[in-house]
């Protein structure tokens, strides 16, 4: 069904989120590649946790699992839809930040690993979950990395991990209540590409210092995700491979003066179901005004928000048999301003009914859909290379009536 | 049951949407009053459309209805909604952008007005309903208003509305498919308070000149929305009468000179729920790292988005026992670093599990909530002087895992 655009739009709603399994299956062998090189070279195990918020769809999610990639998730719902995909309770991990006493509760009594990010959350934990083993995530306060602040997620800014000043205080804590800290976490932000690998290594550098500084016995790991896609066109793909080679060097001597290391583990998220998602709609006006061509579409801020929320780049691709060049603002069909999903984009001209395509929709894009403005979140379906499968319905006014106490 | 959010918390869960019934009545009110105000003073009909998008509950549609005032929709869901509530067909008005033709056809259908706001819209409505009454929406280029960039819905920049220099084609496009425009639509941004309502009058009279000068027999001049409410503390109420004495200096004069308008129509959006309405959540954690106090709540960006999206401001305030100050952080337990929803407040110093309140949230936060992180929306309470009626449902594991083909 592969680029049977029209024949997908018509069958199950504009616009529509689809994901390439081909690509999928890529995405998820080159981390699982990437496991098993990084395995060879370190003689330790390495998990990768797919990061279940970046697209919770089970369709990904079981692709995911055949790969041998495991889970991280926050929130019930994550959970369930995991446990509904057959991963086991040693295959998720609980990340989480600021979560109430009954979903630790819900965390422990399905024997879930959970990685506390403060010492606040450490000691209601332990309030209620005393004797048990737990991982911590650290703020190592190194500059972090990211593709907007809001998303670099180490260093002083940042409302996530606990800082070295507190660890004498976590561990009495830990004491009271007695918690056994079997892993550290770190994560330093999410997305960097080849030319940030460096700072990558220098924060993972700056987390094992710590670790071997002040923590004993630990035998988990996890350097967090942040292993980025290209979104715009000159960019390249993340040598993982590269990113590897780096690692081992880092590790290795690690791993030689901290013996008691069994694992590391990853959390993956954009990297995987990016690339495969594309978010197709249709264009329903072409306007000039004010010397600026305007391409409106039925894709709103509601389906995709990354350009309204973070200025992010979107690649987009008009599907029409004309062959005019215009510099045009791609927009959706959303009453705010910042309802613009591309902007000063060198496109052919579209007409009315053209299909328009946005690239690299498949992270951050269903999973932060809103119904702002009444608008019904779009399908979702898994394309194969000749059959296709419907793997979320599309939202009717029904369903979302259905709530309402009227 | 004012005031009791600890009972109401237990009972709805947490977090909370709450409305003050008369909190809805007194803004309603206040409407009502502009609109009767304006009446008098100019002698013709003024009707108030709330843009549902602000907040669709139909409780709240009810409360409004109640007081005389109609609605604008801008989806398939918000017109249901409206029409459920009992809002007739000339008591709505469609106000859309870059609209489907079978979205159209509903319209139409329906025999509701519709405002187009694109020469490209003009001419598929025209296409598919020839010989109708549409209204347009124009662009005047003013410089408009609004609390962020995202919208200001005037000017250069904008996605929205006609610009001068095309109404010599949009008049023969009107003219090949027989369409009448009855009236003109103009909106300059959202959110002014008294200090900018200069700028809003400046932007009315541009209008209307482009009226006088460019359309004859316009029927309907509708003058937007804006209407703002003070968010930060030190901020006055719009003073609603003096902005109805700004207009009758500019209208009266107008109406003289165009004597076939019948009719203003305004948009009122968040002046009428926001101030009703509270996000109620509990606090679960307190951090102090970095020299930086971080109050950890369940409020997450995926309930409210304004603070990470818009940088917006929401009076925040702690409901416990301590006395203590801090200046502290505000987040919730989204796995990102933009999930902070108050910077540098001074707070008392809550322990775990007391209760948070966002105030001004009932307009532009449940309408665009999302399930970001697998987070279910909260349900929405309406609170009167002395009980309270669950008015939507807050969503389910099920109800979200509903639409997933496994």
């Amino acid at each position: 069904m592969k680029n049977n655009y029209k024949e997908l739009l018509e069958k199950y709603g504009s616009p529509l989120y689809v994901y390439e399994y081909d690509i999928l299956m890529d995405r998820c062998q080159k981390m699982s590649d990437f496991k098993n090189y990084l395995e060879k070279n370190i003689n330790k195990k390495v998990n990768m946790h797919y990061s279940t918020k970046a697209n919770n769809n089970p369709a990904i999610l079981k692709v995911i699992k055949e790969h041998g990639i495991y889970v991280d998730c926050m929130s019930p719902l994550e959970l369930s839809i995991n446990q509904k995909c057959g991963f086991k309770n040693y295959e998720i991990l609980y990340v989480c930040n600021n979560i109430t006493k009954e979903e630790m509760s819900l965390v422990n009594k399905n024997n879930i690993l959970i990685c506390l990010d403060s010492i606040s959350q450490v000691e209601t934990w332990g309030s209620i979950n005393p004797n048990t083993e737990i991982m911590i995530r650290i703020n190592p306060n190194t500059k972090g990395v990211g593709h907007s602040s809001s998303v670099v997620t180490s260093g002083k800014e940042t409302k996530f991990g606990i800082t070295e000043d507190n660890f004498s205080e976590l561990f009495s804590i830990c004491k009271q209540h007695n918690l056994k800290i079997i892993g550290i976490h770190q994560h330093l932000g999410s997305l960097f590409l080849n030319d940030k690998v460096n700072d990558y290594i220098a924060g993972v550098k700056a987390g094992l210092d710590i670790i071997k500084n002040d923590f004993k016995d630990i035998k988990i790991i996890d350097l967090g995700g942040g292993f980025g896609v290209p979104y715009m066109e000159l960019e390249d793909q993340l040598d993982l491979i590269g990113v590897a080679d780096e690692l081992i060097a880092v590790l290795n001597p690690f791993i030689d003066s901290y013996p008691s290391v069994e694992e590391f583990k990853f959390e993956p998220g954009r990297f995987i179901p990016c690339e495969a998602g594309l978010l197709i709609g249709t264009v329903t006006a072409l306007k000039h005004e004010n010397n600026t061509w305007w391409i409106g579409t039925d894709i709103g801020m509601n389906e995709l928000v990354r350009p309204s929320m973070y200025d992010a780049y979107h690649h987009v691709k008009v599907l029409t048999n004309n062959t005019e060049e215009i510099t045009a603002n791609v927009c959706g069909n959303i009453c705010e301003s910042g309802d613009v999903l591309a902007k000063k984009r060198v496109l052919i001209k579209p007409n009315i009914g053209d299909i328009i395509i946005v690239e690299n929709a498949g992270a951050y894009g269903y999973s932060m859909a809103s119904n702002y403005t009444g608008r019904l979140r779009p399908a979702e379906v898994m394309l194969y290379s000749d059959s296709e499968k419907l793997i979320r319905k599309r939202e009717t006014i029904e369903y979302l009536e259905s709530n309402i106490i009227w």
